[in-house]
Parts: C-alpha cells; structure tokens; sequence
C-alpha cells in the first residue's frame, strides 16, 4: 500500500480525492493536510458535502497543517488546494522530495511539469521516468517531481481528439462550446442557486483560455531530449473556446467541431468511430486498478450522451461522444460528455497515481 | 381594430397569440380555432398553461374548428397549429383569401413565401406588397398570402448578423451551438422532467437543419424581379449548428462565431459594437406597437446575456448580445440571448401582422 | 410626490424596493443608502441581480451612508438592511423622527411596533395613528416611528387565516408545512447552487420560530388602550412549521392544516371558500395604488396552485388558495402560494406606505 | 438461483426490476414480460432511462407476452406493470400457482394479500406461511400467492414509526406533507418539464389517500387466525397527508409530526432517537442480501436529511430521519428522506423477494 498525503483535503476537490481514496486497494491516506484554521481538529468535523457523511475511516484523523514535515513517509500527496494556497505549499512540497500530483492550476504551464489525462498522454510521464531513473542511476534518492492535472472541460476535449491526431495526423482547428455543471464551481457557495435555476451563465473566469492553451501541451509530443515537450503552435492547432454553466450537478457537455490538418488524409464518418471505439489507453493495457474498460463510447442514438444517463461510465474514467456527423465548416462535429469530478479532476489524480506507481516512480 | 382569428388556438403557440394579444391597442380577436375534438366547447375550460388563467375576455368564445368560413371578417389569421395540421388548413386559408402568419415549418421554405424575422428582414415583405399592389391596381380584392415565422433559434442568429452583413459585407462562416429553453417544445408532454432535471438533451430534432437553411433565406435579398428571393447559396454562407436543450423555462442562449466574406474590410470590435448598438430596424422607425426600444442591446458585463436577467428585454422583443470578442479561428465570437417564444415565436407573429398593416397589406 | 429614502439599497431587498418604486405615482426615491463600503459611488454601478439593469433615472444617484443627516426631506423610509445592521441604524432614524417601514427582523417583536402583512391587519396602524393625533393635537411634529413587515412565510400563512378567524372565530392550531423559494435568501452567495438542484433542503435558520410567533401578533386585535397588542398566548393559537427551501426562484406554496377553536360553529367548506373569496382588505377599499383587486384567490382546479403560474397575480399582491379540503386530523387543509417578494417583503412594505399615506401618517 | 420473470419489464419500474436484478447473487432473471405490442422483440431494443445502457445479459432476451405459461419455471414474478394491466394479468398469475410481488396499487387492499414494506412489516408475510404450511402439509403444491409493495410515499412514512409504535405503543395522529421526486412518475411523459422547472406541483392523484389508508394496513397487526389483518380504525390512527412534486429526480422529502395514542407513556426526545437508531429489521438480522445495515439513520445536522446527499445510504434501502424536535400541537416532527424508486418500490419488492426465498416461501 503506497502512503498518501492529501493537501486541502477539506476542500470540495480534497473531499473528492478522499472518498474515492476511501475504497482503493492500493492507496492508503495517512496525513490529510488543511489550512492552519482547521488544523488540529478531528476531520470528522469538516462539513462533507460529497456524499452523505465522512467515510467512518477519516472520521477520527488530526488534520495537520500542509507542511512537509508532516507528510513524513507519504509515497504521494495529491493537492486539491486553491490556486492562491496551492504555488508556495506544492513547491515547498517538491522541494522536500515529495511526488505531487496536482489539481491546481499554478504549475500546469511549467515546461519541467507534465500537464495530464491519465487516459490521454500518459506518455508525458516519461520525462519524469528519464529524471527518476538518471537519480537512481547515480545512485540518488528519487528526486521530489510534480505532475498536474487538467482543467476538467480541457479533459473532456483531448479524449477523442487524441485517438484521432495519433491515427489520421494533426489535428488544426477544434471549435467548443461547453455546458458545464456546477459541482467543479465548489460548495461554498459555488455557483450561486439564483445564478443556476432557470438559467445559464455564459462566462467561466479563465476556462476559455485554460482550454485553448492546455490542449497545446496535452496533444503535443515529449521532446527530442526527452525532458521537456514540444508544445503545439498556434499555425499547428488552433481551439476556439465558449465555455457556459448550466443547471447540471456533475458532468461536462461539449458540442466540439474539428478539422483535420492534412487534407489529402481526412477519415470517412465511420472510421472515425472505428478509431474511438477500438482505442484503448496505457493505463487501461497496464491494468490500473481505476483505469477505465474503454476510454471512450461512441453512442448511436441521436439524443445521447446525456449528463444523467452517460456521466457514470466507467465510474466516471470512461468519456462519451455522441452526434459523430459530418460538419459543413469544420470536417467533423460531436458532443462529448466527461466526469468533471472524475476524468476532470480528483478522479484523474488517482489514475495519475496509479500510472506512476505501475511506471516504479513513486 | 383588425379582427383576428387564430388557429391552433389550444396550443401553446396558440394561447401565447392570444395572450400577446389580449392587451394589443390595434388587434382585437374575434375567432378561435382548433380541432373539431375541442370545436364547440367554451375557450374557457382549455387548459391554460402560459399564465395564470384564460383571460376574462375570451372565456366565453366558442371555438370553432379551422374552416375558412368560420373565420368570416377576419382581417387576419395567426397560426399555432402544429405542422402535422398546418399543411392543408393554412392552404385552405390563402386559398380563401385570408392573409396568414403562421409559427409553423410547413412553407418556410416556399418561393412565394416570406420567412420573416420582423427586426431583421422585414423588407422581405415587399414581393407581398407587390402582388397585392398589382392586384388592387386591378381593381382586385387583396389577394390570399402567406408570412412564415422562423424557428425560434435561427431568429436569435440572424437578428445580430442582419446589421453586421448590411454594413461590412457578406458573412461567410457561422458556427453556433444553441442552448435551448424548454418553453418552446410545448406543454403536453414537451420536454420531460427526467430528461431535463440535472440534465441536458445534446439534441433538438430537424433544428439543426432549419437553422443552416433558414439562416440563408433570411439573410438573402429580394430578387430582380422583386417577386421572390435569391436564396443565399452554400458558397455564400454557410452555417454550422449544434443544438441542445437545457434547464431554462424562456430564453435561448446561442454561442455564435463568425467570419466575414471580404477580408480587406473586416471590421475592429468597436466597430462591430457600435454597428449592433446603432442598429434600428424598420418595425421600429415605422412606431408599430410591439416593435423594441432597441432591437439589440450589446452588454458588456462579461457574465452576460443570461436568460434570466435579460430575456425580456423590451418585452421580449430585442435580443442581447455580449461576449464580442476576437475569435482565433473565425473573426469574432459572441453569446447571443433572445426570447423564444416572443422573438422566436408568436411575438414575431403579431409584430409580422403590425408590419402588414403599417404597410397597408391587410 | 412623497419623497422615499432607501437603507441598504444595494441588497437584495433594496434593490427590490427600488424596482417596485421606479414607476410608482406617489412616491419618489430621493436618497439610496448602503454602508460606508459603497458609499460615495454611483448606483449604477451596483452589482443588479433583480432584473437586466439598475433603472436609468437612479443609475447616477450618489450612495450615501445610512445616516439620518444624509436623508433629510425624506417623508419616509423604506430599509432592506440586514439584521446585523438594522438594530442601532433603524433606531437611530425613529430617534430623529423618521419614519420607518423595515423589512428587517429585529424589531418585529417590540410591543410598540405594528408587525403588518398590509392585506391583513392595518388596522394594527391604529396604535401609530394614535401617537400621532396626539402629538399632533399638541401642536408636536410627528413622532418618529417604525413599522415592520413580516416575515416572508408568515405573511403566505396569515392572508387566509385572518378573514377566517373575522368571520368564524378564533383560529386554534395550525400546523405548515412550506416549500420556499430561493429568491428569499439574497444573492451573494444566498443558496448555493449544489444545495438546491435536484434537492430540498429541509431547514431555514429562525423560520419556524418567526412562523410560530409572528402569526400570532399579526392575528392579535389591538389592547383596549389603543396602544399595543394584545397578543395571542399558545393557549389561544398554537402553530407548528416545518421550513424548507426547494428549487423555485420565486413564490413559497404553504401546505397548512387548520383548525378553529369553537367547535359549534365550525363553517362548511363552502363557507370557508366563499368567505376567503369574498373577502377585501382595507388597502383595497382606499385605493392603495398597489393593493390588489382580490386579496385571495380561490382555485379549483386540483393541482394548482403552482409558483410558475400563480405567483404573480395582482402583481404579486394577490395570494392562491387551492386545495381547500376536509382534513382528518383537523378541520381543513388547503395549498397557499404567496409571492414572496411581493407580499412577503419588498412589496408589502410599499403597500403599508401607501396606507400611512392614504392614513395620512407621513 | 430462484428464476425471476418480470412483468411489465419495459415500462420504468420494470427496468428498475432489471438494474437491481442484474448483479443479484440469489436471483437470475430468466423470462422478461410486456405488452404484446414489444413481444417478439429482443429486449435490448428498448428505450432505458435508468442508466446509460441496457445490461448486456440482458441485451438478445425476447420479450414475452404477459402469460403464465411464458413464465414456467419461474419461482418469483416481479410485476411493474401499470394498474390498468396489473388487475387481470397479476390474478392469472396467482391462479396459475405463481408467487407475484407486486408495485401495482390494485391488490393492496385485498384483505388476504400482504401490504408489505420489508423493514417494516415483514411479519405480515406469517400469513402466506401459514398458506404454504397447510398446503404443504397435505401434500400440495405451494399456492400461488401475491404479496403487495406499499406506495413509495407510505413506505417512507411508515419506516420511523414501526419502531415507535413497537416500543412506545400506538401512534394516534399523524400529520405529513411530502415533497415527492418526479422518478416515480415515469418517463414517457411523466412529470412535464415545464412543470416542474421553477415549480412546485401541490397535487399528485390518488397519492393523499393511498398514504392514509395503508399506514393503517402496514402498521396493523396479523389477525388471531393468522390469516388475514386486524387493520386500524379511523379511530385508532388518523393520518392527514398533502402530497407534492418538486424539482428532485430522487428521493421523497416528508415533513412528519405525530403524536402518541398513551398520554401517560410519551417518551422523551432521546428515546425517541434511541428506538429509531436502535431498530433493526427481520430482513437484517435474516442476513437478506439488500437488506440495510440500519434501516434508520438519526441524523443530527439541522440541515439534513437532503436528497441529493442521504438518499443512497445503504444502497437506497436505508431511510433518513432528521431534525427530531418536540411539535407544539403533536408530540413530535422530524424530517424523513426515503429512496422512492427503492424502498419504495422495485427495491421493495426484490427485498421481499429475499425475504420469501429466506422464509421457504418461493
């Protein structure tokens, strides 16, 4: 059982990671860490708002201040804490020689930092794999490394767009329109009930620009060294984002329109399903105990996916595309629908986990 | 006061005619029609669903079933029937010589027909004008026409790209993806709870299609002969729709980019705003009743257009548009909010018929 | 024109006042007041959640502090402060001889303070007219004095009570049960999103308790004396609440169970229903430029009423009764919808205003 | 295994049947059953609402008509079928010697069929036994038989106050208004979207009375024969409900006051928890696979039970009570949740289901 640590675990994000934690064979949380106002009281009081009631486990545990040295012995912290709190502490973390995987958004754009969806590039890993191993090879303890994950309606996106890239060449132009759910916004108070009942917020701070720039690393191949990425220009890929919020607790719904780089090679409507039906992730293939049957599902019936009926696939690390059909701008058009919470967010984390803990590098 | 009759006077386009109109200064309804099931009974015991009850005045009508000569003295009609209906009856009426608005799809997209959006192209109405002209220059009886209502969501498209074509030239590309409001799939069932409840329905049937087609005969001009249309070809526009169904009761939410034809004059963002506010459409400098204040309004918070805060906007009748900015594949993106049931539907009807009579058509 | 001051018109509550107020005959708002944080700026610049926009004609009004030398001239004032605020602010504007009609909680229980549902009982405004006259009488100015609006689920439950208890006697328990709406609790953050899609949340701080006992002040006749109350004890009316939120923006459906204290002359239902719709309120009779033309509604139809449809009859002045019934437990049961914004706060205050008014109070 | 056949297995109750079924350790559906117009068609043709997709085992069945002799070998039917079916089809089946567990309302009332909510009154289930028994002790083949599921809104009712009445002695009053989920109503149509977005609905046919006449079945005591129901009198136990709709996909809402029939015999508020968090079914203490680990959660928060976060405890056949405090008119109130597609249904019924096959009724 590797040892976890989880940084703002009292958070809506660190609630997450904890509950999914709560079952796993092969994580155990031993230090869950919080801001000092809520350090050193039981975490059985924090006010859960996740699921019914604090997993019996966690009730009775410290929570301790997120603070290296009170990590001692956790083989991986997951960070669910704010943008504001997240720079100095998950530094301060790698620093001590900690593996951080994490949800915020500070450290996603750092050259040395693989921006992942565990079920997408988990090859960018490698650059961590060339670190760990040259270490060891000097005979070095594993040096301390973080891995981010995405901003949830960027997960959504890359899913099938990947598959596609990797099979019929570069992808130019991806336009989206998101409909997002409320529970990525937080708890307290998140998106506001006024805001959200009859009604749709056209504007999420920062979403658009995190989805036109985060696909450019997630989509863009290790480089030549093998320790940094050779991100995408915009003449190589260029995303068009409208991201809106919509009256829907979990789950991303996005009507995504793209286009093919090399138009001598453009895939027929039904190789292009063949190509996300039959694709299969490296976490899937090396049996990571999240890992999803199929990355993806292509649906058939017109009115689907659907947030309530198609959310939970896979426990949430299965993506779904609908409403595969020709586009008359773009080449193809599609609705995708992904786990917010899970291939979005705390859910990815663990995968993350998991794919580093198959890969020995934690 | 023109006398009106309504047809398809129980549905939900019916009872919001009759709603819009239960107040209106030049129009006064004198006959309600439907199917022979409710023919005969008192309007009031419909089951009214708009508002709180039928109101006083038409309780006591006798409906009547939808044959031309039981709507005798009708200078009039506006039809809410449903398409399955509206085929043979609205026919029977232009044959009989009544003028006919009508909110169905049946002859949207006939040659003869007008399909009007009365802020954006209300000069359409000219190949009536000339028939009608010719035929009293006969010494003829006005003779029987027909004006279409769009669908709802291609009305909230084209009112802002209407300003923008007349004064930068030609628009080339549109890519929309709606967010519907449920009020326009009716009462009975409509949408269903379970379909809408913490969800979204990816899927509108035939939408899609009557945008990418209405959005060219709209925005088309008149032809030489002023008796008909040049339809837009798909070299020159070309429309690309996404169209879903969320939690909102009015209003629908329309994520639109576009590019415009000639590139030597596309326009800056300012002046795009400036275009949009100063627009002013015919309706209006002709003082008809139900024409907006303004026909657009561009806001500049950017959480905004939201179909709560801004759908009723001048009764309905002018339509928001925020969110203008640089689009890095098309020229600009916006979010475009309009009132579906009035500027999408029987609103659009009842302002058509204004037009009409300013015009001296009926 | 009686000239209007606003405290705390950048709330919720205040923001409301002044929509209602905008395009009132009799009274014109002269000065908005917010805390020393707003103070000094533009209205308009207010974050405006009620509607699309801060009306024109108050957008360049001056904030000031809630001070009573910053709101001379006023003939009175209308306070949507909170109830951290409202205790010594309130005060201290009686104290300089202003009067005050306060949406907040804080004085409602104070003996010399009329606690009004004004389609109830403003005959309570007795014991002020009183204190004037005499004041007047010895050639004093008018005293300063307050007036508090009840809550906004007591002023649902004592409309239809109260013509009951005239016609029949006393009331001797009630037992509720209401289903509240979200605009009550204010935007920022009010409820949060995640706590009332696909939810209830079965619990408002202090609800019931304000419930149980502003009724019974509100249902109290005047003391013999002309100058207080005499309120009910638990012997005379006993009632029993259960508060929760659901998700409707506006207008709380009570479900009440009541039953009358003398069991010879307990009336037939259609008694019950002929008395509630017969029944005019003072307001009414003087012409209260927003009293409603019927106090009560009484509906048959089985499933109504409904917050959609009902909520806003005579502008939200009127309240829906339906399902007037036996009850087994008590004598009868019934289904109440109040607006509660209109009644049930922003509106009712401006409705005792105009009975000051028309009482000549101000 | 015990072979399961499920009548009316394409209607919404039915696939819920199905869902639970599908990873049941004791029982294996082997016939599925529907209107003549799905006979002959596979099983995976049908449109599912319940989760993203039709189990694949059940994907190539054929459906059957609803005829006893297409259920041979089948130990245990399931009937989902809508009452205007259930009535003739469900007799043919318990003629022709088949145990028929039953979500349809018509037999409930029938004096020698079990009403049963299976942590309630699992005991009722003595007079089949005693059925069985006799047949079986001359010789014959068990008889058939059909045992009643209760209404999803009486099961959550009558789950707290079982243990109460048990401990306590007779409940004499009681007083409830629900706020009831739309699941229950179906999917095609079921509830209509426009009325329940922004809305409350205060009416659900027949539900009111259902509630208060079949506490008085569940809640009574077996007959001195044994073989039938000793039901409780309009004197015994008076129970007034007002049943309503609300925007929640599951899980019904019930505010609840009662009050003891033995004035002496009142216990206190911790007694009253006490006996609610001690209670524990037959059906748990049998080890039944559904059974609940507690069958009552006390919960303290004020703000709890809430549907979103308490309706899947124990898989949905644990019941939440919460907010227990004294009534001013009854003894006691508290707040309810209850899973209604679950305990109170298809869940219900494949409890009772494990309960017979426990008893060596199948």
């Amino acid at each position: 059982m590797a040892k976890v640590g989880i940084l703002g675990a009292t958070g809506s994000v660190g609630q997450r990671f904890l509950l999914l934690l709560s079952e796993h064979p092969d994580f155990e949380v031993s230090v869950l860490g919080a801001s000092s106002r809520s350090a050193g009281s039981k975490y059985g009081k924090t006010t859960w708002r996740v699921s019914a009631e604090v997993p019996l486990k966690y009730q009775d545990l410290i929570i301790k201040e997120c603070k290296p040295e009170n990590f001692k012995g956790c083989d991986i912290i997951f960070s669910g804490l704010d943008a504001d709190a997240a720079g100095d502490i998950e530094k301060s973390f790698v620093d001590a020689g900690f593996c951080v995987v994490s949800n915020a958004k500070n450290y996603r754009r750092s050259p040395d930092v693989p921006l992942v969806v565990p079920t997408v590039n988990s090859e960018h890993l490698s650059i961590i794999e060339k670190r760990v191993k040259e270490a060891r090879a000097k005979g070095l303890k594993r040096p301390g490394f973080q891995v981010c994950i995405s901003n949830c309606s960027t997960a959504g996106l890359v899913v099938p767009l990947k598959p596609l890239q990797d099979k019929f060449g570069p992808i130019r132009y991806v336009s989206v329109t998101t409909l997002q759910a409320i529970s990525g916004a937080g708890f307290s108070p998140g998106t506001p009930g006024m805001d959200i009942l009859d009604n749709v917020i056209p504007y999420i701070s920062g979403e658009e620009d995190k989805m036109e720039w985060e696909a450019k690393k997630i989509l863009c191949p290790v480089n030549k060294e093998g320790d940094g990425f050779a991100l995408l220009s915009d003449d190589q890929l260029t995303v068009s984002a409208q991201c809106t919020r919509v009256a829907v607790s979990d789950g991303h719904t996005e009507c995504v329109s793209f286009k093919f780089k090399d138009r001598d090679s453009v895939p027929t409507l039904e190789q292009v399903k063949d190509c996300l039906r039959n694709y299969q992730c490296e976490a899937t293939k090396l049996g990571c105990h999240s890992a999803p049957k199929h990355s993806i599902y292509v649906l058939e019936d017109p009115d689907r996916p659907q947030p309530r009926l198609d959310r939970n696939r896979d426990a949430g690390f299965g993506v779904s595309v609908g409403r595969l059909r020709k586009d008359p701008i773009f080449d193809y058009k599609m609705v995708v629908l992904s786990h917010n919470t899970i291939i979005g967010a705390a859910g990815s984390g663990i995968l993350i986990g998991e794919l580093l803990a198959a890969k020995n590098l934690l």
